[in-house]
């Protein structure tokens, strides 16, 4: 069977803290992910693009996703995103109906500060394909995997939570 | 719906470094799986029990696993075990024909010494009992996650594989 | 023998990731120097002032660490500080012509995501000022620790290094 | 001036957890002495001897380390050593009586289960032979740092201790 693919498009999950200058860069080679291969199995395929805050994604880089989402043969596919605007990607993936099983999720925590958060979403949503039937678009954070429409992120407590 | 049951029964999983023996010891408190629940979120139930290692478990052990399994209502069982005998107790559970969705999971390495294998192991148990519709007994290791008797250990390379 | 006072002013040392705002925080209750303290030996007597990066410190603050270290009877003094102004502090407090040993450290990158350079930096100003005989005012900084003038800040390295 | 030599002969400092056994092993490649010098500064020489832990060491591996401090032309030594015979390879190096300064360290828990007691030993061993004047045999443990012949593991307590 093919492997999952992995989109990674940046946001806190790849973040990794620059000692020049204090900041908390976007690492665009995605060596949290790549920890997260080595240290589990090989069993995905990862991509890395665009290497953006999902704040500062615009209508170019969600085309950008859809069409490598396109252009690769697998029908199970992980997006890495940023937690800001991940529904709004994932409305803009769900309207292309495309026939494959599509789970987006990120971080709240960088891993490369502390892996546990990180390495729990991303799992879980590997886990989630995995067990699924049903093509369609869907959010894994914090534990709370469903439907994109029905999992979103609560800014003031700082997790995503379903919808009721 | 039902928070997802996990029960504890020790493993490499949870073990600890203690300073004055210089031995890696059992946490029976499971320390490890409640800092995956504070630092994710709040979606399941812990039980702890037994606390060994999977080569040390005898049959009053399995059937101990089995009597909570029974005794809770949940529906969705992970089940967190040594590596050694995980096949032995996954087949024990399977004899019992429980009407319910079963994971078994552990980790190569302890959360304790590095928390990335163990919580990818754990969270991909956690996705996959998410999605599946299938009663029955499933293992979740190193990402590969089927039925308990398509996932083995390989004990040269110290990784779990599927069966050919 | 009296225990090192230790007075914490902030810095990237104290930093911690604020998962609500993407932010790294100083935080002002010194988790890290706590942490340093329960996993070595409480040898030393901490004192939480200021809370800040060292580039927003003015006037009043350096006359607070001054006022601290005159009001303590302790004459071995640690002096926690970020790293942009800590040769204007070691100045200030060189002036003030203290009967006592004082030693300025930080870290380039916080504790918190790695605790590494901030324990090596801490624990080299500790066996420093346990070895020394002569009083004054010293920066111990990535291996560098001599008096105040020989150690500073290169920027565009990350690093700190002795002048020639 | 000289760089600092540091004796690197294995103990708990340098143990690793192997998969495969479950079991603690020393690396005798010293990666964690290592990664405190790139994530610190290359402030010091490093060379891997014996790789045992000081239970296991012999009159022959003290000779070892003998010679190794009296073939290299450094006066400043640090020596990483297991914890259980360390005040025994202190004795033997004190009857030596050489002209230069000698700290031996080591750690309670594994640098690779956590950084932080591993790297304050060192780096507080680090300090101290900066700061000194005076030649001979000293041990840095946990914040206690004088001669030899004055700090002493406790071992029911975990941690070494001043003698009265």
């Amino acid at each position: 069977m093919k492997k999952i693919l992995v989109i990674n498009t940046g946001g806190t999950f790849n973040k990794v803290y620059n000692p020049l200058t204090g900041n908390l860069d976007i690492d665009k080679k995605g060596k949290a992910l790549k920890e997260i291969q080595n240290l589990w199995l090989n069993t995905f395929k990862i991509i890395n693009i665009i290497g953006k805050d999902s704040i500062d994604m615009d209508k170019q880089d969600r085309a950008k996703i859809l069409s490598v989402i396109q252009e690769n043969s697998e029908t199970r596919v992980i997006v890495i995103h940023g937690t800001d605007t991940m529904d709004k990607t994932a409305n803009y993936l769900a309207k292309a109906k495309l026939n494959k099983k599509i789970v987006l999720t990120g971080a709240m925590v960088p891993y490369s500060i502390n892996p546990t958060e990180a390495t729990a979403n991303f799992s879980s949503a590997y886990g989630y394909i995995l067990g699924i039937n049903q093509k369609g678009v869907h959010i894994s954070m914090n534990g709370r995997i469903k439907n994109h429409k029905r999992v979103i992120k609560n800014k003031e407590k700082g997790y995503f939570e379903n919808t009721k």
